[in-house]
């Protein structure tokens, strides 16, 4: 991997080492000039820590500033001061945004044949209940005994152990301890949290008051829905759920055949305790889910050929422990080796590099890291999380892939007693034996009017299980039943329960679920973190965002050279071709110089400048100027928007271009 | 305009004509006979009316049902039993949202170079008191004195109305008045609508019980933020609020020039009382909205030349006393009668009418509806709704037009005291008297430390008329204000007072805001309305849903003609080409044959269909058939993804290829 990625590590390692050897020195009563020279390397080496903390700081904050003053991303109700954790996408983020989802639309939906739907956010209490999430989705809070301020105890350790850390005042011993109680501070219990808050004497940031045990808080946003005031529910914390709530008809839509994927790009929420770190953690966000259904048996790939070959950067489970190397392999070889669990999930994440190689993420900065056995959910088989090194922030997760087993349909089948199998055709037939409860019409529409149709469906959808208690229940009398948000009382009349023998030709299963899934803002910060770039020193000094043409949030800035007579008029016709072709462009029309309006649009990431000049009246030509290689070309307008088109497409490069077109020198 | 549209409310006309006349004769003692021969004719009338209500409510159900079985539209957590206006876009309804969205940011956002944002649904409840959502934003809900079940008053009182006038037994007198009653039933106050209720002795729907009076039910979804319980917020209302507090922002990015529009796509929520109407009217909703501000002085729109010839069916409120007549004009002269108070507003009219007829809306079942008097917000000027016919339901809102002029940019300045207002260039400069609060840094430092930045921006911010008031409230001591969500105590030497003459060259002034705003959900389920089309009769009879192919879900479906060796991999060749440049298509393998994927395609939109045959392998060519003509043409496969794009960017149509090509029988 890219050793800039790991120069910061490294450092802190030499720092602790230098610290450690003055020590040792001391402690054996070394010669004072040995100690001195000690002194001075590790001086030294904390300096150069401290300059690198200064620059990730330094670019942190070039990056952030960049966004907000260029308006990709601003702080929510900025006018009323804001509110922790939500933020606005301006235009050229709107944009960035909106590009990138269309990317992930063609990489993964349509490239795929997945089938993609759109479902509602405000949840009732009972999936999310049905799920887990409104016993288990939380985060543990402290607070400062005084002032009431709340905190992430998880975080408030992790970031106590990394100051410890880059103070370089810790050994080598308690430093990989230390690392081992910052990997596992997000799956402490409340108990283990406090103790090790406790431990290392950690208090309130601000006040340095004491801390309060750590205590469980939801976090999802809660609400009521309709008027009633009788039916809780909240905005929900995935997009997953949602899927799951939909594969009967997925299936259904599927013709019956597995496997295959559903996707849904859309909002989740999570009331986050105190968050901060910008975009990177948000209360309300862009995800986008993929759920892959397959033969729990069966966990092959059918295009998984296409990928064995490719490489990537793999930092497995047993490779986190201590410092944590890296490891370079093709998914073939990682498959095969048990390193990855199975095909499918193998597949999905070479498919998810390609994706974030697309979107101008550089391959030395991007790594899978597997999740720690006590990370996972306690259903998951495998997951392995893509991370992106941002030089503000060092590794990110971006996109998680897990294989979460056949739980969640599993769970819901249950809660809802609806059917929620799959069937594949067995190699030959067998004999199973039958039990049904079919409802008697007639008699059901005389009890039940307009339900009886929903408690027709609810006795079609019983699994056999069910309808063995139902039958169990009837012999004390009436059943009662929850349909159509109602209690109704089921009598055994109303059901004719049948149990035959049958000869079957196929065999059911519920299906175990492969999640890829994307935080939509993360990866747009990411882009960003790896797309700016400095040119230049001192009053030369331009900053270039190179964000991928196919992503970019404008496409083509267009200017003349002069204000003179028609010069406009042919910008406007260009612009027009442009926007027709839907290529978003910003005509600029100020008289500020051509190179200061290439500056502009090289720092808002504009990929291309189409310049019109006096000879542009003449022969209809135009100048497209390429942000990344600052090379020029000069095109008829009639063959302008297909050669801007095809640049954003990712069909040609600008290079091919001018060695076609040949380089043009204004 | 068209007829059809009328036919429903013509026939009641008559009904309640040959009623009438039935009363008058028997007053008058008329003849026996004649008397007969008046009811004779009655009956008929009735029977008419009978079956053209049948009719539309069949349409209504076919359609709701080809909606569900093709997986458009399902209700959302159906397993769990569903939850009244919650609904999910299955495959196919969520990509025909995704083409109507592209082609909207298309016609709208690029082509008119507006800023669009993307800005976030939880909202604090201070921006919503604000805006005068907290206090106003209410439906009269009813309830049911014994069953407790809440109603909308409004819609039982509209219901009660449309049964009435439909029975045919109210008067013509009666019927005007029942009818302006109807009009105005969304604007009574909670008293006037209980009268209503009482007069025409409204129960409760299901079970007769008396109704409570009515009272306010705030529709807004409430929730709290953050974990301090302290922080209530909302689930926004509207997505256009959120624009009006990027005001400075996006005037700052537009480099301070006005007029300019902001556009944004998303959610906002409404916790409806008692939603039914499918997805006409549903709790959590899409929502496309622009809003476009000008000089309050000058509202002329400079590309309104281009479409002041176009015509349209206008609506306007003197036409609306009685039947209703719309009447056709053009744009520019219903702007020069001042029937559409100014150009932009009239301007934002025209493209979104050539907008809803690029998606596939029937020209003659368009109109635009002005607003009433007592319909619009009392700050607005003029309201256009574009309605729409649908055959299920008769005319129906799907997007507003609303000059709100400058009240939602004055209440936010005045609340967060942040300056709000655009500047212009005047012809000549003048001289004013300035105001100015000048942060003493130093004091400001030391008194509030971190938060001392956010008082400096407080003081930058301030409106003349607030400095003038922190001078007076210093006079009796410190003055409280409010910042980064605490109070703070300004002391009269943290802020210097400066007034002072200065020559000025630019005016201020709260800018009016023209807002077009679209429900997408509503948008869509018209564009389904209008494209499902019947062809044959009896067993040949088929559903053909003409969807247009620049937002169909899926492109083209991809068929072999028989299963022999080397088609399907011309068909796997066909696929990967068309999805490569993002085009969605259906590769159907199965063993079905061509008559019946045809038919299966038409019915879930499917505007093209590739068939490859035994000649494709000899010439690498493939027929191309198209679901609205049933025409066919044969072309290289070289050739197709181009034609197909091309047809599917509206650039040709297939009776033009047809000639070009020549038409092609099997």
């Amino acid at each position: 991997m890219d050793e800039e990625n790991l120069r910061i590590d490294a450092a802190v390692r030499s720092l602790a080492d230098a610290t450690q050897k003055i020590i040792s020195l001391k402690k054996a009563k070394a010669d004072s000039k040995e100690i001195s020279a000690a002194k001075k390397a590790e001086k030294k080496t904390k300096k150069e820590v401290e300059a690198l903390l200064k620059e990730q700081k330094a670019i942190r904050e070039e990056l952030e500033d960049l966004m907000k003053r260029r308006y990709f991303v601003v702080p929510s109700f900025e006018i009323y001061g804001g509110v922790a954790g939500l933020f606005d996408f301006g235009p050229p983020g709107s944009a960035l945004k909106d590009q990138f989802l269309e990317l992930w639309r063609r990489h993964f939906v349509i490239f795929e044949d997945m089938l993609e739907i759109t479902s509602v956010c405000v949840t009732p209490h009972r999936v999310l209940e049905t799920s887990g999430h409104v016993a288990k989705f939380a985060d543990f809070m402290v607070k400062d005994v005084k002032e009431g301020n709340c905190f992430r105890a998880d975080k408030l350790l992790e970031n106590h152990i990394d100051a410890l850390i880059e103070s370089g005042a810790v050994s080598k011993e308690k430093r990989a301890e230390l690392l081992t109680i910052k990997a596992n501070a997000d799956a402490y219990e409340a108990k283990e949290l406090g103790e090790m808050l406790q431990k290392l004497g950690i208090k309130a940031p601000g006040t340095g008051n004491a801390l309060t045990e750590p205590f469980p808080f939801n976090l999802m946003f809660g609400t009521q829905i309709g008027p009633s005031g009788h039916a809780p529910g909240f905005l929900r914390p995935e997009t997953a759920q949602s899927i799951f709530v939909n594969f009967k008809r997925l299936l259904e839509y599927n013709r019956d055949r597995i496997p295959f994927a559903a996707a849904q790009i859309g909002l989740a929420f999570r009331n986050e305790i105190s968050p901060r770190a910008g975009l990177l953690r948000v209360r309300e966000f862009l995800q986008a889910e993929i759920e892959h259904f397959v033969n729990p048996k069966d966990k092959s790939h059918k295009r998984f050929s296409a990928i064995q070959d490719v490489k990537a950067y793999f930092l497995p489970r047993e490779n986190q422990v201590g410092e944590g190397k890296c490891i370079q392999m093709s998914f073939g070889e990682a498959v095969k080796q048990n390193i990855i669990d199975n095909e499918t999930l193998g597949y999905f994440l070479a498919r998810t590099q390609l994706f974030l190689l697309r979107c101008g993420i550089k391959p030395l900065k991007l790594r899978f890291r597997q999740h720690l056995s006590n990370e996972m959910a306690h259903y998951a088989c495998d997951c392995w999380d893509a991370e992106i090194y941002l030089r503000g922030y060092k590794w990110v997760e971006v996109a998680g892939h897990a294989d979460r087993s056949a739980y969640d349909l599993r769970v819901h089948s249950k809660a809802s007693k609806v059917d929620l199998m799959a069937r594949e055709i067995l190699p030959t037939p067998k004999i199973v034996n039958v039990v049904e409860a079919a409802p008697n019409m007639k008699l059901l529409g005389k009890a039940f009017k307009g339900d009886s149709r929903f408690v027709k469906g609810y006795l079609m959808n019983l699994a056999e299980a069910d309808v063995l208690k139902l039958e169990q229940s009837f012999k004390s009398g009436p059943a009662k039943i929850e349909v159509n948000g109602k209690t109704l009382e089921l009598l055994p009349e109303h059901v004719n329960i049948k149990k035959y023998e049958k000869k079957v030709s196929t065999q059911s299963f519920i299906p175990s679920v492969i999640e890829p899934s994307f935080g939509v803002g993360r990866i747009i910060y990411s882009i960003l973190d790896h797309a700016m770039e400095r040119k230049g020193k001192g009053k030369e000094k331009r900053t270039i965002l190179s964000i991928p043409a196919v992503i970019a949030p404008i496409k083509a800035g267009i200017f003349t050279v002069t204000s003179k007579e028609g010069l406009q008029e042919i910008a406007s016709r260009v612009r027009l071709e442009l926007v027709e072709e839907g290529l978003a462009v910003q005509h600029d029309i100020s008289t500020t110089s051509i190179g200061r309006k290439y500056a502009k649009a090289d720092e808002v990431g504009i990929p291309f400048c189409i310049v019109i000049d006096d000879d542009s009246k003449k022969d209809q030509s135009v100048t497209i100027r390429d942000r990344d290689t600052w090379k020029q070309i000069r095109v008829k307008i009639t063959d302008m928007v297909e050669i801007i088109r095809n640049l954003c497409r990712q069909k040609t490069t600008f290079i091919e271009l001018a060695e076609k077109y040949g380089e043009f020198k204004a």
